[in-house]
């Protein structure tokens, strides 16, 4: 099978952008024709409702951008806070999209070893386990042996991970930034020298998270990763400039792969009572629109 | 409500010892008496039927052993790998546990921040949530934002994290020990700044995985964060020594929390299909006793 990073460039190039929908299903913000009002329901009945509702709403997000981008992002989190039911919406969510011919991107951050990470492997990256994602985001704090685990479906299945290398947050740069030489450098080397062995002549299976705070950075960056994808965090609802988010493109207008979700999933639709799922999609639709082809704007400046 | 540093402090005394068990249900070493010798079921109704297996099982262990432990600890990756199967078993054998007077260690190494952290403490620890664990092991990576939005909980509802700090892996050295200060030395100022702030009197709620393969390592870190819990992996299976395991408590006994998985969970004869739960449970409980003991015995060597 292609690895995963050529899947992914594929896919890009087929659909024309590099933009990624974030599948973040904020309970209250979710359209109002779909009943739920209640941000954290407390007991099992409220859980199950709110995971039906994030189950159709994420249908109506899957046949909106389909054909519009290459991925879709689920923040597994958000279907954890609703236990069981979310993860049955999870499930439900995962199949609809790869039916739909999106790749989807396990935002899970885990990060184990040995058969820890195994056991991860099998729930979210097999094919033959009960989500079967492309790809997932790892972790890298306990050491490289975090990848060894996954690397079996990587080869054999053209699965991929994105490891966090940079983030943007607040305390970002006190371990990360950490050292005369910064720690995250060891962990550029390390998906460089897996990328390497991996990659054949294209772009490589192991992907870095790169925020998007500084085009300097993610340049330096991609020089230290050349055949990574960059998954690129916080354009749009979280402030990060398109133009930064781009920074780590190379020459060819591949490999940052830019997620937005809050900015293209939630609109004044989803406050609007007289709103019907179509109005949410068409919405949903025209945003994700205007992301692709923010994207490909900023690539060309 | 107490702080879980107390919380944990008062549960050890009760039993008498620091010892915490792993629930970590390797499919293919369950007991034969529960059917289940695929290790990785392929469809959802093989991961149902080892789901409902998984869940008899820790049922038996929490009986085996809730009067000689103050904790369990699952590994959520063992669960995830069954999918929203294996999350209904996590939420029954959480609220098991606590039925049964344990705290709940949810072993899920999370690292994020912002609202999806704030997902996970719903989705992990929040007492209305799915799981109501009483404490959470957190992945720091991301800085010390990590864990601020868990603080809610911890101040509420008694929680308690354990931040990762140090590892025996392979690879835990590569970033945990970049730079001629150690970046884990950042970590343990973290947590023990917390604990200042929280802690009053006693036990602070921010505990720290601290691996058991140097006792020297142990007692450095203890020195930099007095008022923090262990929480030490790999005693047993993973081939700690009990020794090493305990350097980290303070000189009255308290303050590392030992765990042992596999080594209580299996033996001979999970193996034996002559062998009956009332057998296992048995077994178990044996093995859980000389945990306990060894924990004892090692204090006072």
């Amino acid at each position: 099978m292609q690895g995963f990073g050529d899947r992914l460039a594929a896919a890009s190039e087929r659909v024309g952008t590099t933009a990624m929908v974030g599948l973040d299903p904020h309970l209250s913000r979710l359209p109002r024709c779909l009943g739920v009002v209640d941000g954290a329901p407390t007991d099992p009945a409220g859980r199950a409702a709110a995971a039906l509702a994030v189950q159709r709403f994420n249908d109506v997000v899957i046949e909106a951008v389909a054909d519009l981008v290459p991925a879709v992002k689920p923040q597994l989190a958000f279907y954890e806070a609703l236990g069981s039911a979310g993860w049955a919406a999870l499930e439900h969510t995962c199949a609809r999209a790869r039916e739909a011919g999106l790749l989807v991107v396990a935002d899970g951050k885990r990060g184990d070893i040995s058969s820890t990470a195994a056991a991860y492997a099998r729930a979210i990256l097999d094919p033959a386990g009960p989500l079967g994602a492309d790809a997932l985001t790892i972790n890298p704090w306990m050491g490289s042996d975090t990848l060894t685990p996954y690397m079996g479906l990587v080869a054999e299945h053209g699965r991929g991970l994105f490891v966090l290398v940079r983030t943007t947050n607040p305390g970002s740069a006190e371990l990360q930034l950490h050292g005369d030489r910064p720690a995250c450098h060891t962990v550029c080397a390390a998906i460089a020298a897996q990328n390497q062995r991996l990659g054949g002549s294209g772009w490589g299976p192991i992907g870095a998270v790169v925020g998007a705070s500084s085009a300097d950075e993610a340049t330096a960056l991609r020089a230290r990763m050349p055949r990574a994808w960059f998954l690129v965090p916080g354009v749009g609802a979280q402030g990060g400039s398109m133009r930064d988010g781009v920074a780590g493109a190379r020459s060819d207008g591949l490999g940052a792969l830019v997620n937005s979700s809050r900015a293209v999933l939630f609109g004044p639709e989803s406050a609007d009572p007289a709103a019907t799922l179509d109005d949410v999609g068409a919405a949903i639709r025209a945003r994700a629109q205007d992301l692709a082809a923010g994207v490909r704007t900023a690539l060309d400046a």
